[in-house]
């Protein structure tokens, strides 16, 4: 039967047991949001690496090289983290290699750990991912990626919003403390969730780097239907 | 100049650099809202102890042992962890040695790391407790004890109270993505914090260790005016 439970950072993955269950990895700005984008954009895979070094020995291979470091595309790289880099037939057909400040080492560390799949968590496509998770009927692990290992607001948003439609649609027990408050923090952000997020460090934080859009296109809900989810490593349409 | 910051386990501690800090350690069902009844009712001092057995050496030196695991007083010991053990004189001019679950290992954890003040959390004191740090004007650290390194509604919610407090008095910023989520948590469950809580897991626990008294006592607001912190290793009012 399905269930819900959230880890809130990297730091507590290893009190929650992913064995067997879904496990959505959460890293809404930007890099969990991009993985979707570039998979819905026809990208053929996406692969978190955890250094920039491994991103650009993939490039021997034909991957497109993308990097990012606290909020930055770093230099030497085909692309940075940003949605927008993936549209307009850039990655039609490619396979990315990613690696980022957060979100690529959730993906990185969790998919050894004997999860029954491993997703890619955005608010682009919210609901797509909710009735997949819904008709799997297992157990969900919301994995939010947070900043640097400390809790950040957005993720824990996107956890509260996917954890209440899947509670709303299922009537699912929810024995998790954390989850409850994600939940709830979500109800009291859903009306303008760009505004509550203003007060975020990391909106502040990719405000100072010019990233608006970025942070404008991520908080869309459902635009995109895809399910993106781990296969032989990498990241693809499930 | 006063700042606030949220630490929601004490896996995510060594992420807050809590030096020259008033860092107010919370366990709200029940560790530090009996410490701070302990010394309201006369106690001289409480020391937090990480073990049973440091426990019962103190015995030897005069001290009343405390002592409770998975929210159960363990056998052999003068006092579990309710509040109500320290009432009707029970305490009074006594020095307790207390080890608990969670609470007494996060005043432990702190202790040595060079804090300014290492301070006991409750409801019982928000208001003197919130005027004294005001009063003080140094960075606060709200340091969250959870379950077991999980994170915990009922600890999240006090330190959304005393971290709402400060900023409505004081109007102090707030950059600490888990801090401004706390304090709009408990703005979501204040009108009624009780029947808030009866969904964590902490409060079904302790119900069906028929504990309900202690959870309702614990959640009043502002009945005690004393400050319990750190003095020479024990917890004394300051």
């Amino acid at each position: 039967m399905i269930s819900i439970e959230v880890v809130l950072s990297p730091v507590l993955l290893h009190l929650t047991d992913v064995t067997d269950s879904n496990v959505v990895v959460i890293d809404i700005l930007r890099a969990t949001s991009t993985i979707c984008t570039a998979i819905h954009e026809g990208a053929e895979s996406v692969i978190a690496v955890k250094t920039p070094e491994e991103a650009l020995e993939l490039k021997l291979k034909g991957y497109i090289t993308a990097a990012e470091r606290d909020g930055a595309k770093l230099e030497g790289f085909d692309m940075g983290n940003s949605p927008f880099e993936c549209m307009n037939g850039a990655v039609k057909g490619k396979r990315i290699a990613l690696t980022t400040t957060n979100g690529t080492k959730c993906i990185e560390a969790v998919s050894h750990a004997g999860a029954r799949n491993v997703l890619s968590g955005s608010f682009l496509n919210l609901e797509s991912l909710s009735d997949w998770l819904i008709n799997d009927n297992q157990r969900v692990v919301l994995f939010c990626a947070g900043w640097k290992d400390s809790f950040n607001l957005e993720d824990t948003l996107f956890a509260g919003a996917l954890g209440g439609l899947i509670h709303q649609k299922t009537g699912c027990l929810i024995d998790c403390d954390a989850a409850l408050m994600s939940i709830d923090l979500y109800e009291c952000a859903r009306v303008d969730l760009a505004s509550y997020l203003k007060k975020s460090s990391h909106y502040k934080r990719l405000s100072h780097l010019h990233h608006e859009e970025d942070l404008k296109y991520c908080l869309q809900h459902s635009v995109i239907h895809e399910i993106t989810g781990l296969r032989d490593g990498e990241m693809k349409k499930i």
